[in-house]
């Protein structure tokens, strides 16, 4: 099947790989004509322009976007005139799903077929293959799903679930067509809400372990520390690197998070690779809005945003808030610290 | 390798039949005499009492305690009088770290000696192998290690790790010396404390996306009530065990707790098996114990506690406060409702 | 000075007796005739219809909504053509402060003002006077502050500010001009997200002292539930009616919403009068996204809204996923309970 | 009456102040004999050690401790040899009340009587009065009333609760016997807990209040960066000073935290006098053990304390962890930032 890829970035050249790898044909574009040259491979034809990309696809043209979610509005307002009716778009990337409903009925009304699709996988699915959370209208879903089931990991990626027997579903490939548009990035969004909570689950639980040997340490005794009443019961060194890997095998925790966990601390087992300033990229918020909007409760995703938002600084006002009320009733001067790091 | 067993409950059991069919010969011995008859085959002894345990044992004997965590301190109280110096006992259950801190030192005095063992893999283990995390004496653990190793998963449960050269570790086998008497205990708590982490981060996502035809719903429209902005983007009938069935194969959020999910999303789409009330075991607030003493901040493990305190009706009296407190200052009344649900 | 007011529910009622109290001049209209009636008195004017509230203000004119948020925008369609330019529309209602900005934007090409003004006070503000956080053009601000005077509670309300030398300005008076259009409301809105806070702070403190007896409660032994570690450290009978009356004087938590919680404390000790449903009326939701737009963390402003989606069932799914999840790997199967209450 | 002090720091001092204001006498003893000198006054006498201190006390004796908490034990250890059956000690500060629990058994076996005095007000208690929570001997809390009378701040202090008719009930004086031995230190602890709930209600808000002009500025657009949707919604400079300043009056959210708020705004709008390391002396932490003990679920007191945490650096491991996934998964690289604060 022949399909168009616009954004040659590390997910869309991937995923270019892995269509030709199984035997699907694509033109592709990018902004970065580089990006295009290095992607040129047998089963891959480059295209110089949006135009040249339409020029040559077939009809009904499929058109891939896997683009940052801030410039697909005006990749569409650039691509659409140049499609006919019948033609397709899908957009990989991380939109809002709001923003899909509004595409979708906007691009309609030139007769132009729209998909969503969430895609998860990050830069392992070219081997692993990517998990699609598809939106849209359900023909369309059926007309491209060769292109799915290549991209997807199929059924082999996971032990068969016991009971299980939906012939006519595709969840088993890695696919589905979750509902109309914007199902699939609403899904997608979820996921990366769902996402945020495991990663600080992970993250908390690791802190509390390197933590353990807290009772070696020395403390002030002054009234602004909380003095540790059982030092003994905190002496241990422990290795985290060791203990991620074995909760690897067997372990009610296991999944490919904590693989990557092990992996990282594996090579970097005191993280200083890294300084802590965690960003996030949109669905971690537009779940906790979806969740207000529908008055379900997420104390666990909400938590896990709004540390990384703390770990961007951005606490430090109501911080001093706190600081500058506890002088007021109390008198208290803050302590000062040459490392930020205490307890 | 000669090994005695305590408690044949779902995972006592288990273990035994793990043990024989990796060739060692266990004797055992439960309360339930019947439970010490289901489980005697080749290479299993039933034992009568602790005293016939403990004369079939060779010596230096092995002892390991399956037990629930509030009577391990009464068995010991009965079992160690019968050993000897240089026995040695394996608690496997789910105690406080701080017991072991003081179980070792009481043992010490009679030359016992004393392995805390947090195991992990709940009835599945049979099958897939236990998660071991060990704490004590170096040499001990060592003398052990065949019957760890048969426990364990093994290597092949988990992909290798990309870089790893680690000969003298354990920990890609399944099971890992964590450090002194405690320390299997606190990694194997703080593994609960990250559990209930990633089950809340599912929970609570699987709720949204239920929730997502929430616009469909009719809603009340009186000053109780916040108003839905925007109910055209809340029109989703979501499957949410064909979304757990696709995320199990190349999404970031796969994962063991994922698959049981799916599994049970299968078996019971609404979940009505379930009411929703649920326990907890310990770890996970001894988890916030130990990170409150060590000033180790645990939103997300926080949160995912006191959702199980607030499932059990323990919120109640609080929420009464919060009612009450609005009657004062605004004259509300509270609504009533047949059913709880609402939004 | 004169002034319309559209709504004479408890808040619109009360203020109208407010500002006649303080000789000011008021044209009332309800769409309860009833609410019309009990209103005139020396000093207010019943209209029987939107018409007849417009023809009985002298221009430039000044109109008063006191409605629930979500008919301003139709009350306002029925409004604005009756007015004529110059004349000054408040909504001194809940409004979400986007509108606000639409609004205003709307009512400006037909040069009518609009100014947002957040209150609160509650029942109250009758006797305590009403704190009035006020958008809008500044001039127009100016033109009604013998109105806003009139509403607030004025200086004597509260002890004055050491050092506070700002002869300019009216905070003192208890009303206040905080900006442009919408931004009345967005402080309203996030006085509402602190209120929801520090209710939910109370409400968890007297929920932890309400059960420091808990010690003397039985409890079940099963796997299921943690033990009590330490029962005789929760052996007290406290008297939270007396216990917050005691907080009312000296303690650095006095407030109003102390007094009104001692006071229904004190009516009904055991809070029998409520269920613990708690109604959310959008501001708390929209201060926590307004802080996710701003990429503040509020973990403690949304555990208090959260809280109250949870108070009203809308955990009870996610409860469910969780005893799933256990029941998948360890076997659990849920505990009942005739009461909900338990720990 | 006459009673023994020991411990003039702030609150010692004052506190004599307060007492002799009222006309009872002191004998005071702190470790710097400076502190002693400076107290002395009519009504007033210095003691040069414990032992004098003892000796200028008239049977039986009641010395009143205001040390810190970390101290006690050794302060008792040296003063209860000196003292005799029927006096009475009373630790004023903020110990753990378990330690009262075992103190006071000790104390009893002296036939030595004891009370745990939960104390609030900070520094303004001079002025103010301190707010007294009383654990102990119902009989030995009536003979020192006129003590604690002279410290509270007395019925004038707030108005009178609608209703009240308990005239044997000294609540409305401002202090309390809550209960035995501990029960003052309980009251006293879950009152800090949420002190600091209220505090973050008050800090987060402040927080959102202070960003409202974020779309002003200028973002980042790149994939690390969520672009915020609606600029032209957050447009405003909000003065926070002139804000709490209004709240002071009429609002809902009037406190005596927020009238300190407001003071310390008003001296320091950006509070450049603080850097946002915010201490906690323990209560906050021992009220989150109870309720975890007690089974009750405390989102938003555990949410306050824990930002304490985090804004003392003691989640950065944790943010590495969140970095080091993101790298893992998605080959994210963290964003480098001069400062730290952005959005």
């Amino acid at each position: 099947m022949q399909i168009g890829m616009i954004g040659l970035g590390r997910m869309g050249a991937n995923m270019v790989q892995r269509l030709t790898k199984n035997g699907h044909e694509c033109v592709v574009y990018d902004l970065k004509a580089d990006a295009v040259k290095a992607a040129i491979k047998p089963g891959v034809t480059g295209a110089s322009s949006l135009e040249d990309l339409v020029s040559k696809l077939s009809k009904p043209r499929a058109v891939w976007l896997m683009v940052p979610a801030a410039v697909v509005d005006a990749d569409l307002a650039r691509l659409a005139p140049l499609l006919d009716a019948g033609d397709i778009i899908i957009d990989g990337g991380n939109s809002y799903y709001r923003d899909d409903i509004r595409r979708g009925a906007e691009l309609a009304a030139q007769k132009i077929h729209y998909l969503d699709v969430g895609t998860s996988g990050g830069v392992a699915g070219l081997e692993r293959g990517y998990c699609l959370m598809i939106g849209g209208e359900k023909e369309v879903v059926a007309h491209l799903s060769p292109i799915f089931a290549a991209l997807a990991p199929g059924i082999g990626a996971a032990p068969p679930m016991a009971g299980r027997n939906k012939p006519g579903s595709t969840a088993e490939q890695g696919y589905l067509h979750c509902g109309p548009q914007g199902a699939g990035h609403f899904v997608k969004m979820v996921h990366n809400g769902i996402e945020y909570g495991l990663m600080g689950a992970y993250a908390e639980g690791l802190n509390v372990l390197r933590n353990a040997n807290v009772g070696k340490q020395k403390h002030d005794t002054d009234a602004e520390t909380t003095p540790l009443r059982d030092p003994e019961c905190y002496q241990y060194d422990l290795d985290l690197a060791e203990i991620t890997e074995v909760w690897r095998r067997g372990s009610v925790i296991t999944s490919w998070l904590l693989d990557l966990t092990a992996q990282e601390l594996l090579t970097d087992p005191q993280l200083e690779n890294f300084a802590g300033r965690v960003s996030d990229s949109g669905e971690g918020r537009w779940t906790i809005n979806a969740a207000i909007d529908e008055a379900v409760p997420v104390p666990v995703l909400s938590a896990a945003l709004f540390q990384r938002f703390s770990s961007r600084g951005n606490a430090d006002f109501g911080d001093k808030v706190l600081s500058a009320m506890r002088h007021g009733f109390g008198g208290h001067v803050e302590k000062t610290a040459p490392l930020k790091k205490d307890s």
